[in-house]
């Protein structure tokens, strides 16, 4: 079976040290979260996670869900008591409103506390995760009745939320959903249609679900401009706001899929069902939009998840398995071989998983704690310039941590050779579920046709310009510091190669659009580099401060500096070829005939 | 289901037209292979795959292997028969020596017909694959009373063969191997030790299984210069060569893998099994050498199978699937939305497939050219160099095309979107069965060890200074080639990057071998780049001068060098990123302590 054990001490260490979350102590909720609650919450999430989660994960891809003839879904078996206990921890509304049961804790927590969930096992997080995309749907488009009504529930877990978008036709490109809803009398719609690829559709771990729904309205106009959004519970409230009678929807047939087994990824049939409306007819895209960035970041935190857990196991068999011979002549002659821990291409590939990772965790929580800027400060140019960063990284980082991330839990499969090929080591269970995490909650090429053709426009670039001083005022900063020269210099370079890259597009793809198309996906990768140089960057001057400072964790932040400098010097020079793949342009891909292919 | 249509044309065109088959018409079989007989063969092999094996494909991922209670094996529904005709089809011995049934033909041609088998159904390939690979070491090793024994039943298909390395603690590390053979009075061997990962180990297919088997004769040496080859049936042939008493060998259990579920993959127990020494005693080792150019181009076939198959369907839905408008404006008014291959990000993607697959194929074919002429001419000097160039390709070919055959049937996945997650549409099967192709037959980690460490030292570099000549010639032949120049300048770049790169082992991986291990995997990439634009510059030559003489496949050749320009504009500047990355050497890597990652 894998191992896991939860980044604790990393995590501290980015989120008091490297991004000084004590600095927001002026934000809501935030005062709480002392150095001492921190430990204490991710060290028993990580405890959870260990003890209770990981040893479910094997069993959940073994056994997948089940559709009973009724139309119930079964769960793997532990998942529901695993639940049961996930929702008594208070662990679904770490970051949700006091006044619903949540307890108002920094999101970047609760975002730590994701990763080290997923890491054990994805399939069982999507359970929450959902709720928790439901809940930030109703909290911020729901009237004051409905946030009664459903968010103390979803919060604590005794019942749990589904976001219901995509249907055959309509995966991308939401304005062609056709799922319909029509007027009943007494204020309420009958809502008509089919849902695929709904994650936790349906299952046995609550009494009820509460189904978010994107549907057209009678006489609403075609496209994206005329999508409501709903609230379809599976069972009726009562009078009392329990669960009462049965509501027209049914999980019609789960879908058979390469990973993420445990998790039931529904057909969702709604047959007239009983909805009500969130938020202002016709504007239902706009409500998905807001809760998107936090989304986002959720599928993004799957990616290192998967990186991380992935990259541990292969770091211990590394360790463990022995063959062959240190190139440089033998290493331990007590035994017939080395451990594969000596060998410099193992050790290549370990450094991109890890140099990858921690910074990738750094550049996480720093958007995590963005979010949190930008819904709770009580200071509108700091909110502002919180959602300006966060909306611009968030293509980056969905795109990145989730690309990288499949690439990580491909390479940790490597490591194991003929035994990562075989289910039992639990290897290729990882880079099966990291692969959704490129797919949904928009495709990694609508994230680098977001960054480009959304995010940097947007508001006459007033985020991106704002994200380059960033970076060059760090470069600057320490621009003659010897120590921290591995960083910076190659930042510098790549800083360069983005804005470079930035330029181009601003002369060739106004006139030409399909210029951003065709360097979409390399802007994004070239940008998430810099993002993550940026982070090693922050690492290193902390850990440097720290160590000159007599820090007790001296030790460990000397390998974490050796990690970082072998990773940058190797990722970084990535960013000339992106460059060199934007400025390309996009006249060749565009003149081969849709026939010639 | 997927599709698949076997590439016949373009095979033919590269077969044909860019390698200039009919020069060597000089060598035994390859007089009787014309043009026509090309076609005539490709084209039922072409058909077989398409109506035979590719109908199987799901169904045999779906129902996979099952071991019975008394240890036989029964492959999935409609394999036996599918056999049984790719047998009397005469498909095994294609390339084979007609002395034994064989038909004699090129091995280049063999090649070609192996990538469409695998294409259509990768997990059935694995079959006569096997048995291929024990007709090549017994045709090599064994006596003349072995040849005549096992070759004709082997290449007839009445029986099937495996081959016996891996055991638990011995993978890449085969001097490890434990499995012990002592000597019986009458000159046979008993067998006894456990393998592990045997391909077609155990099945129903055939009446006998012909495994060749490396283990240690009594006070042999320890490593790998104790080892012998044996060969050991499952049953041991009677007087009359036909199946006698059943030999003390089984099938201990079938491994559970990520994916080519439809072969057996066996743990194989011997139990004082009767086998007979093939070729030296302790020479075993050296024996497998001789075979594995020819089982890793083998894999590398895989790489390139899987990558065509996923990529062509990709192209189709490209055209099918209908999300989004293109960026220029919308391109069919008549539809609510255009299909996604407007999309510059999405022809991005089949660019980077289609692009690759064409020169992978002609760059497997040459190396099996390369194999044909090593073997078969009757020219001293000309079978060395082929053999030279083929060493030094092998590696390469085998780590570039399945790295990125996966990379390829993972991006075509991606242009699914959701519904490549989906078991039904196929495409997950296709990442599933790719990824072992990176890790049997010497993980690709070892390739690039292979190509640093053996083959560029090997006699003082001759194959690796006549390869860059070669490449060298044609830039100086090509280079005032106006139309040529997409093709040849990033060339000409790539190939000083890579010579650069060479120059750097020699001077800083003698003293240190830890940087030559280092930079193993980049280099072999960086070779691949070369070797892939080397053919793009070779088809380019030809097509161009087919498309001056009016040549009827004109139109379909100006697609082809489209496709050639827009994936070398992109491709070939990943060669300067290479050469950062080997010029970083092992420094930093060696620096963290094995319990610091």
């Amino acid at each position: 079976m894998p191992i896991y054990k939860a980044p604790v001490e990393e995590t501290l260490f980015l989120l008091n040290d490297v991004l000084g979350i004590s600095h927001h102590a002026n934000l809501p909720g935030f005062a709480d979260a002392t150095p001492d609650l921190l430990e204490a919450v991710l060290t028993e999430g990580a405890r959870f996670a260990e003890e209770v989660l990981l040893p479910l994960n094997q069993i959940g891809d073994n056994e997948g869900c089940t559709r009973n003839a009724d139309g119930s879904v079964t769960t793997p078996a532990g998942f529901k008591d695993a639940f049961k206990a996930f929702a008594e921890g208070g662990w679904i509304g770490l970051a949700s409103e006091s006044d619903y049961g949540g307890q108002d804790l920094p999101y970047a927590l609760a975002a730590a506390i994701n990763e080290f969930v997923t890491s054990a096992n994805m399939a069982f997080g999507m359970y929450p995760g959902l709720s928790q995309g439901a809940v930030a749907a109703l909290s911020l488009h729901g009237d004051e009745a409905q946030k009664l009504l459903y968010l103390p529930k979803l919060i604590s877990g005794e019942w749990t939320g589904t976001m219901n978008l995509t249907e055959p036709q309509a995966g991308t490109d939401l304005g062609l959903i056709r799922t319909r809803a029509t007027p009943n009398t007494e204020g309420s719609f009958a809502i008509t249609g089919s849902k695929i690829f709904i994650s936790s559709g349906e299952h046995d771990l609550t009494p009820n679900i509460i189904h978010l729904v994107l549907a057209r309205i009678d006489d609403a106009p075609e496209g994206t401009k005329g999508l409501s959004l709903f609230v379809v519970p599976k069972f009726l409230p009562d009078a009392d706001g329990e669960v009462g009678e049965r509501n027209l929807v049914e999980c019609g047939a789960l879908e058979k899929k390469m990973g993420i087994h445990g998790n039931a990824t529904c057909v969702m049939n709604f047959d007239g069902a009983t909805g009500w409306l969130v938020g202002e007819r016709d504007k239902g895209l706009r409500a998905m939009f807001t809760m998107m960035n936090e989304a986002r970041i959720g599928v993004a935190i799957q990616g290192l998840a998967l990186s991380e857990v992935a990259a541990q196991n292969a770091v211990v068999y590394a360790r463990e398995r022995r063959q062959g011979r240190a190139i440089s002549g033998a290493k331990d002659k007590s035994e017939a071989a080395d451990p594969i821990i000596v060998h410099p291409d193992i050790r290549r590939a370990l450094i991109s998983m890890r140099g990858f990772n921690i910074a990738a965790r750094a550049l996480m929580l720093s958007a995590a704690l963005a979010a949190d800027i930008a819904y709770r400060s009580p200071d509108e140019e700091q909110r502002q310039t919180a959602d300006d960063r966060l909306g611009l990284l968030t293509p980056v980082i969905k795109g990145v941590l989730t690309d990288r991330g499949f690439d990580n839990a491909v390479a940790a499969q490597q490591v194991y050779g003929g035994h990562g090929y075989i289910t039992e080591t639990g290897m290729e269970q990882f880079v099966r579920d990291a692969r959704i995490a490129m797919i949904y909650e928009g495709a990694n090429g609508v994230q680098g046709l977001d960054l480009v053709g959304r995010k940097l426009p947007k508001d006459g670039g007033r985020a991106v310009m704002a994200y380059f001083k960033e970076v060059e005022g760090f470069v600057k900063e320490n621009d003659g510091d010897e120590a921290l020269a591995p960083f910076v210099t190659p930042l510098k370079a790549g800083l360069d190669d983005l804005q470079k890259a930035t330029m181009w597009f601003m002369q060739n793809a106004l006139a030409k659009p399909d210029n951003a198309g065709a360097g979409a996906t390399d802007y994004m990768h070239l940008f998430g580099l810099v993002a993550i140089g940026h982070m090693w960057g922050l690492i290193a001057a902390t850990a440097n401060r720290l160590i000159d400072a007599g820090d007790e964790r001296a030790d460990r932040l000397k390998e974490v500096l050796m990690i970082g400098g072998a990773y940058v010097e190797r990722a970084m020079p990535e960013t000339a070829l992106r460059l060199a793949r934007i400025s390309a342009g996009s006249d060749a891909l565009m003149a081969v005939p849709e026939g010639g292919f």
